[in-house]
């Protein structure tokens, strides 16, 4: 089974190391993890449209994603991973998630824009935008896919030291989804959205 | 022709009005909006599962999609909009977006994270992570999208005074998106990725 391995780790410095040890992970639980910096061709450096073409070629052969849905440079997920789960999503493949950060969205937004401004039953932060406060860790689209597919996101109890390169949520994550598409693979359905 | 009209104006406190707004401009230029919370049920709060499958059930009938891509809470994206790209795309459906924001992604990591520090070819921010530097409005996951289905993101020359509510770049990305669609329909086919 292959996963294609969605996150913004494809920024660290060290995204080679970091995409070996994911890929690592997903083969000691018998999946084949395709992490984009190993699609792209290291000898040269690639346009961003091959980039992209090279990306949906992974997505449209992969059997289902794990996306690293952590905040990126913002409250929220890196939009391209969201991009990402979204196609999968739309492919009818499972697609599975995880976050290196502990805290829900309403609270990160909270803690980041001040206090909230009650509206009917919607809370508005200082930025004069409501936030979702359905206890998801992001906006609930995201939260729902995961769901859609018959388990929520994967996330640690509290602040992890490292969370650009911790791997332990992402780990639980991989033993779940090689429960769930090895047990399917043998012949029992996945629920898709 | 029916338009998903995804982007984070749904948190607006005056969402029902910037939607009605688009749906109105939509329907001058001869598309059908499906604005998300139209689409949601108003006399009563909806699950965010409901939610979910709502907007789901509306992305899959819609003919095309155009997606407000600016900024949300960080540098990047909404990525709920982000995953309604993702989908809208995967499903082989016309892709649209525009943005409020007149930088580059560079220019904005730029601003907001401070100096770069060049590796090699890549360029890194004082986050440590590494900055895409292709000279698109956002991640290329996004921006290429847009572009294999034949055009690129519509952004202002300039900073907007109202840019959670102005629709001056929405209304040209409509004009766009029927003068393709509408000709398509006639018979002329779109490109998709």
């Amino acid at each position: 089974m292959r996963i294609y391995l969605a996150g913004p780790e494809v920024f660290l410095p060290d995204a080679v190391e970091v995409g070996r040890r994911k890929v690592e992970i997903c083969g000691r639980h018998g999946l084949t993890g395709l992490f984009p910096l190993d699609i792209e061709q290291p000898a040269r450096r690639m346009t961003a449209a091959e980039i992209y073409r090279a990306c949906l070629a992974a997505m449209r052969q992969a059997d289902a994603v794990i996306a690293n849905l952590s905040p990126f440079r913002g409250v929220g997920a890196d939009p391209g991973t969201a991009f990402e789960l979204g196609f999968m999503a739309a492919q009818g493949r499972p697609v599975f998630g995880y976050t290196n950060e502990s805290r829900s969205l309403f609270d990160r937004v909270t803690d980041d824009a001040g206090p909230l401004r009650p509206v009917g039953d919607l809370r508005f932060a200082a930025d004069g935008l409501a936030v979702e406060n359905f206890g998801h860790f992001d906006n609930l689209m995201l939260a729902e896919a995961l769901l859609a597919h018959g388990h929520g996101v994967f996330m640690p109890d509290a602040p992890l030291d490292d969370p650009a390169r911790d791997l332990s949520i992402f780990a639980q994550c991989v033993a779940r989804a090689a429960a769930i598409l090895l047990d399917s693979s043998a012949g029992r359905s996945v629920g898709t959205c």
